[in-house]
Parts: structure tokens; C-alpha cells; sequence
């Protein structure tokens, strides 16, 4: 499974005029070498599959990691990469800039030779990572369908009267319970005015009946992350809500059919954009239409007026436009969906006409 | 509350001949501004108090921290803390080095005019926070307190025959019920010769009667952290167990007697190593004694053999030795103490002879 990953990654270090890579951000070695644990490094390269942890997963690492050449550090992984690295002639070693700190990189740079140039390569990885291969959108999917399973738990027992946090904590304590490892982000679950807020943090407030009630949630599972939204009403809706609904209901589906591999982040986004625009709201919609979903909830690649990237096949992204009327109500539908080779196939299974819960 | 901290960190700023402090580790603002949410940094210097947030936390940044000039930054929180900074002359400007992303710097200083020196500064709020005020203590109290009644509930279950997975799950989400934000680590609940690592990972294996269970768990509460460790008997314990037991709780009494102002990490820790050495375990007792706990679960100072820092009154921290025969059985007992003015106060509460859960 990781060799091929490996072989695509020595592509790019070979295109980026690298000679090896140092692979120190523990989500891209997990991608990288299959490793779960804690604690490890990676040095990856032309015959070079170099894999450092320590003592405590001498066991764990041998079955996780066959393909590799493993070290168990005395002390301190970084100096037991850097003494696996060839001992003669300048190297270009590729780094995690974007997660190395600072303070890390100083201590790397003391323990390597001077001929050796730390390039900063954040996103190399990361820019494999954004297509999945069969087994992750499998595990995504199934990471999708536990979530939905637990929200379906937790609107059975009704949302009105309850207090957001309430309803939050239920949601995070079912997905547990049905095997998700960890929540992939704390719940959002907004209920009136609050829904206007897109990161709203749920309250110590009833939720009221009448009123709209955005619920974001997702679940961690073997790794592998999901993220929906659905925005139920508590009891029948008032005009204006129900048109806000609709509008934002158009703008994610009109944005689903348009993910396929092809067009850009920001030309997708556009589809949403625009329509919300038209119907009236173009300044209420604050935020980006979607964002990849993987072993990170947040990550390659996005779907924003700044996304110049084209969409390929394998990727996962949301689709989650959203109208925000301050001080009165919120809407956000999110899908979580894979790019196919002829348009995109939704992971997330629950209905989106507007559905009143009691 | 923050006022003083902040007069504080303005003298050690001072002391490292700083002109100010660019605060970005969340951990750090909230403790030196008593902001909670997840998108800030401040700056702090003799007349300096700015605070940067995101728009999304300007109701909330105006009620927790009123005592700093707040600036929204439009899009980046960095360049806008940049833009607040004194316009003219040169100007040495610490940094959270320890945390701050090298490519996250590489942006700060593109951001920055030439004449302002980016100094490394990781560990000088660490140094402060490390020393509690009566508030985090009986923050950290109350963490201890929910965390003990979450355990005594899931023991009250028994734990042979549950699964090391099941325990550890029901033990998180009694905590998560009775009004822990969150655990302060996934609890570790090992069993048998799983006991034996230190940092076991809890497995889908049932607890056999007649063995060791070792629980190390803590919970997170208005921020600040709990850290505990019992080691419970399921069933009459063998009489190498026991004998094991009896000098793990020894050891961990010794040291208890031996946490006061004035002795370093490394001599506190010497007592319960050196007592554990004259029983014949001396390789069996592979980490530190301690650590500090606050906001974060692992800060300053660690109690090892290479912490040759003073104690203070005001600290936090745990005293945890542990004896671990490969293949065997563990043992860890693990206490939360403040130091005082002429020695310690437990704030765990459970006892720790050996107790038998069915």
C-alpha cells in the first residue's frame, strides 16, 4: 500500500531537485509509512526508506512498517535521522516547513553537516495526500456513515429543549461509542441567531421550537476523518428561514454537479457564489465552499474564490456553502463527496429537504 | 488576574533584554491575556498590551481580555500584529520559537521591517506559567476531583472480563458527562503484562482476574488539566505482584515527603529512584518522576534525573514512579501535588493501598 505512495513521492522529491526528504509531520509520515504511533521520522529518497522511532514501539513499527529500514533512537529522533543519512557529498534534504518549529529546526540543523541544505518542502506530501486511493475513500466513507448513524441516535430524542451543548455532547459521545476513535472536530450545533455564527461554540442555551439549529459534526475512524452539516428546523419554519433554506439547499447542489475532475477550486466555488449572490445574499456567505477531508479534516484541496487548482479524481472534498444572517438565523448544508472520474459520488447519507425534528 | 501576570512577563522580558514579546502559542495567550478561543496572538512589552483576533471573536475577546488594546485582523493575524508594532528604531522582538512553525516565521518576517530582530524567546512564559496562582490551583483541584468520581463510577463496574478498550472509553465519557471539556490524554488502561509499557495503548482485550491493572487518566476543566495514575488488583494479586505493589507505593510515599521549595527535579526524583534501585529495580524504572501540569497536561518543570531546577512553591506536579518488568507486570502510582510553602498537598484523592476490583 505505502510503497506506491513512496515511489509517487520520490517522483516529486526528484521534481523539486531534492535528494532526500525528512518527512517529520506525524499525518504525512502516517500516509507515508503506515505508522500510528506517537513518536517517528522518516527519511525517504532514491533507495532510501529510512523509518526512526523509539523504544516503546520497537513491536508496533516492525509490523506497521516492513518496507522500511528502522532505527530505535537512543534519544532523540531527529539525531537519529540525521546519523542514517549518506555520509559524503552535499545534500538537498526537503523538510516539514510548515510544522517543523523553529526551535526544532535549529536543533536539527546543529546535529547535520554543513554540506547538508535544509529546503523547506511543506506540501509535497500533503499534494499526494489530496488523492485518495480505494482503501481511504473506503475508510472515509465508512467514517461518513458511523457519523450519520449517530446523528440519526441523537435526533431521535428530539432537539428542542434540550440545551446545545447537551445535544453537542450526545453527538460526540455516540460517535465513541460506535467505534469513531475521536471526534474529527468538537460538534457545532447553533440554534437560531447562533447559526449565523459559521464556528459557533454550542451553549448552555435551550434550543427553542421554530427556529433553525445548524449541526456540524464529524468522527475519526482507523484515521481517516469525516465532516457533514445539515441544518434541521424545530418545529414548522417561518417564511423567511424556509427561503434562506432553499436558497442555500440550491447553491449545494447546483456546486455538487459541477465537482468533477477539470474545473478549478474557485470555479466551483463559483457556482455556489454566484447563485447565493443572485437570490440577494452574496455578503452572507463568508466563508469557502469546501476543503479536502482525509487523515486531516482540513487539507488539500480547497474549494475558494483563491483556488487556482484543478480538481482530480480521488480527491474528497466538502461542498458546504452557507447563508449567515447576522443577529437573526444560519443555514449550512455540507456534503462530503469524492471526486470520480465523471462528476463526484456524495459519501454523506442523510436527507436534505428541509426535515423538522421535535 | 491577567494584570499580574503580565507585570511579570513584562520583567522577565526586561531581563532577557528584550523589547517585547510576540505571544502566538494559544496556551501561552490564554494564560497571559485569559482569552479562550482558538485564533489569537498579543504583544507585550513595557506599555504594550495588543491583542489580535479574528472577527469572529470580537463579542468574546472583548469580554475576556479587556485589559489589552484589541485589534480584528482582516485576514492575518500575524501581519496585523506586525502593524501594530512602534514605527520607528530597531526593536528586539521575542518569539514562541517552540511552537511557531519555521514557514509560519519565514511569513512573519517578510512582514516585519529590517531593523526588528525576530529573538527566540520559547520558554518564557513557560516559566512563569509553571508557578500557579490560588485560582489554577483550585482549577486544577476541581479537574482532580471530577477525575477521581469518574473513576471511582467506572470501578463500581468492576473491570474483569471488560475489555482494556471499554474501560478506558467509559472512563472518558464520565468524565465528558460530569463537565470535562475534554480528557487530558486518552486514559491508558493496561492490564496484566500490557502493564509493563508505559505508555500502553488500551486493546480490544478482556481483564483477566488475578492481575495488575494499571490507569493513568486526567481530565481538562476550564482549561487546566488533571493527571492521575492507580494501580488496582482484579482479584488476590500473586505474591511477586504484590511485592512489586508495595515498593512502588514505598517509593512513591519517599518522594511525596521529599517534594518541598528547595530541592531540585533530579533530587526529588533520586528518592523514589534510589529506594527502587535497593529493591533490585533499578532498570524497571525507565521515565522521569514527574512533570508540571497546568494548561497543558506536560509543562515545566519535569522532576528526572537531568532537571536540576529548584522547586517553588506554587507548582504543580505529578510523582509517578513506576516499575515495569518486560512480559510481566507494571506498576505506576501517580499523584497530583501543589508544592507549599514547607512541602506538598495532594490534590488526588483516591487511596492507594492495593485495592482488589472484581
Amino acid at each position: 500500500m505505502t510503497a506506491d505512495r513512496v515511489r509517487r513521492l520520490e517522483e516529486l522529491i526528484a521534481e523539486r531537485e531534492l535528494d532526500l526528504l525528512l518527512v517529520t509531520d506525524l499525518v504525512n509520515v502516517r500516509w507515508a509509512t503506515g505508522f500510528t504511533g506517537s513518536s517517528a521520522v522518516a527519511v525517504i529518497g532514491p533507495d532510501v526508506r529510512t523509518f526512526v522511532t523509539d523504544f516503546r514501539y520497537l513491536t508496533q513499527s516492525a509490523e506497521q512498517v516492513p518496507d522500511f529500514e528502522r532505527t530505535i533512537a537512543q534519544s532523540d529522533l531527529l539525531a537519529g535521522a540525521a546519523g542514517t543519512l549518506p555520509g559524503d557529498g552535499p545534500l538537498r534534504l526537503g523538510f516539514d516547513d510548515a510544522t517543523m518549529a523553529v526551535k526544532t529546526h535549529a536543533h536539527l540543523r546543529e546535529r547535520l553537516r554543513d554540506d547538508i541544505e535544509l529546503v523547506p518542502a511543506g506540501g509535497l506530501v500533503e499534494e499526494l495526500r489530496a488523492i485518495k486511493d480505494a482503501d481511504e475513500v473506503a475508510k472515509i466513507r465508512e467514517a461518513a456513515l458511523l457519523a450519520d448513524a449517530a446523528l440519526r441516535a441523537v435526533l431521535s430524542k428530539g432537539l428542542a429543549g434540550r440545551t446545545e451543548r447537551d445535544v453537542a455532547l450526545d453527538l460526540e459521545l455516540e460517535q465513541r461509542r460506535r467505534g469513531a476513535e475521536a471526534v474529527s472536530f468538537p460538534p457545532i450545533v447553533a440554534s437560531g441567531a447562533h447559526g449565523a455564527l459559521p464556528h459557533a461554540e454550542p451553549r448552555d442555551v435551550e434550543i427553542p421550537s421554530g427556529t433553525l439549529v445548524v449541526i456540524d459534526w464529524g468522527c475519526q475512524l482507523d484515521g481517516y476523518c469525516s465532516d457533514c452539516t445539515r441544518t434541521y428546523a424545530t418545529g414548522q419554519p417561518d417564511p423567511r428561514d424556509r427561503e434562506v433554506y432553499e436558497i442555500v439547499q440550491r447553491a449545494q447542489e447546483a456546486a455538487l454537479a459541477a465537482v468533477r475532475p477539470g474545473p478549478t477550486g474557485r470555479e466551483v466555488d463559483a457556482v455556489a457564489r454566484e447563485l447565493i449572490a443572485a437570490a440577494g445574499h452574496g455578503e452572507h456567505f463568508g466563508h469557502g465552499l469546501g476543503h479536502g477531508v482525509g487523515l486531516a479534516v482540513h487539507e488539500a484541496p480547497r474549494l475558494s474564490a483563491t483556488s487556482d487548482a484543478k480538481l482530480v479524481a480521488g480527491q474528497v472534498v466538502t461542498v458546504e456553502p452557507g447563508v449567515y444572517l447576522p443577529g437573526a438565523v444560519g443555514v449550512r448544508i455540507e456534503d462530503l463527496v469524492v471526486v470520480t472520474e465523471d462528476g463526484c459520488e456524495v459519501l454523506s447519507g442523510l436527507p436534505k429537504d428541509l426535515t423538522v425534528v421535535g
